[in-house]
């Protein structure tokens, strides 16, 4: 997300001044070659030469930044996080101290692959990126994100943190974990007969296509964000048992209406 | 998946004698002026003048034609069907007359959208075809339709019936009722919050893609594999379970291992 980020800024003002920092040396020297960014560092506290401060890193990496970067930033500077979920980082940005300024950010699109590698300048192009105020948000924070983000081709939302976090478990958590226990799922049920993966086509292909997705990432996400995520796995669980029940018992009505209130809502949604 | 064949098979030999048997007098109309097919007929005595008689339909729909087949195709004929589940249709070919032939057949691909608008000729290369012997099968009517699965591009496996409905209720079914649920699921949750189809993505996209699939096509194929799909709803459920109460309970090790075990099995999956 951060290598995406710094390859759309510098594709449309060459000019910015850009600097990398990650623990992975070998992720720096990619993006300097790539002309991503001006200068690298593998230390935290080099982000006292910035003005804006984006955190692009699993939510609890986030959160152990935002507490480290309290103390390094320079006074007046802006964080703006791409953080996953909301709640537990706007928590920490309130506690920020007042000479600094903070903005809660997602954008909605992401890869399974991390990685510099995976860098894509139109990453962010006509995707949804959300902004939540925090106690730390003035104007000029909020206008600066703003900016940011429709520099590089995304529509903003504004949403409160707890909104935010609700929206996305259901939106994008529950997906995952249903993915997830899709793929494990059908792997349990191939050992014994892997000719299971020779008839696997495109259906199991596209619904298990989030299984594999980074799973520290996905841990801090789940675990970040809980309750939302158990809250909708309740829902699914006692829809997924009508449906059981109807299968398995032929009552073609009950299926019909269940499949069909699906087929709409799939139907009738317009991605954007 | 009828008008994808017809065209298949003129691609790659015009001079093939194709007649499209169907009720929706408009399909035909397209499938002739496409050339796809030579003749054209929505009376199922018509078959009557076929040596191979291809059945895609609903699976009971299929059931049905079978029937009516059984006193109108001529002696020798070979019927094979590309029916999504086979136990029934198997066994409803076993009951045919000793004049006839008939082989079980279920291309491994498929689209959400039916009707001619939908056909492609490249609909079935490089996918897996499997054929299933009934008691009407003879050598050469399965290398009949094993050379009509090939001609048009395709991988051909031989699996029993039972077999075969095991393994499509792992590797399609499941991931439709999965797929389907989860956007019900979604959209039961954004009747309180439409905001949720603005931030819905890629992942939803993706995962939820299946629950568009045409309705009555689905329900012929979970009524007819009712058990095994009910079988593997249970799976899924107990460790959509296992998983819940590890997000709920902030177990991170237990919650890793799930996750792991399923982003393993995805990344390995090699298709084809």
């Amino acid at each position: 997300m951060g290598g995406s980020l710094a390859l759309a800024l510098k594709e449309k003002n060459p000019a910015q001044n850009i600097m990398g920092i990650t623990r992975t040396r070998a992720t720096l020297d990619t993006a300097l070659q790539r002309g991503a960014i001006d200068s690298a560092s593998d230390q935290l506290a080099a982000a006292r030469a910035a003005g804006l401060i984006v955190l692009a890193a699993p939510v609890r990496t986030i959160l152990k930044h935002i507490a480290g970067l309290s103390e390094i930033a320079s006074d007046g500077a802006i964080l703006l996080d791409m953080g996953s979920t909301k709640s537990r980082i706007v928590k920490a940005m309130n506690h920020l101290p007042e000479r600094l300024y903070a903005v809660g950010g997602h954008p909605m699109c992401g890869k399974e692959v991390a990685g510099f590698d995976a860098a894509d300048a139109g990453l962010y192009r006509d995707k949804t990126f959300v902004l939540t105020p925090t106690a730390r948000t003035n104007e000029n924070a909020m206008e600066t994100s703003r900016a940011l983000a429709q520099f590089i081709g995304s529509r903003v939302i504004e949403l409160d943190a707890a909104r935010h976090d609700e929206i996305v478990a259901a939106v994008s958590h529950l997906p995952y974990v249903v993915s997830s226990n899709l793929a494990g799922t059908v792997g349990d049920f191939a050992e014994d007969d892997a000719t299971v993966w020779k008839i696997a086509s495109t259906g199991f292909r596209d619904t298990s296509r989030l299984a594999a997705s980074d799973v520290q990432m996905m841990l801090d996400i789940l675990l970040t964000n809980s309750e939302n995520v158990a809250d909708l796995m309740r829902s699914f669980s006692r829809r997924f048992g009508d449906l059981a029940d109807a299968i398995y018992n032929g009552d073609e009505d009950a299926l019909r209406a269940l499949l069909e209130q699906s087929a709409n809502i799939r139907k009738s949604w317009k991605q954007g």
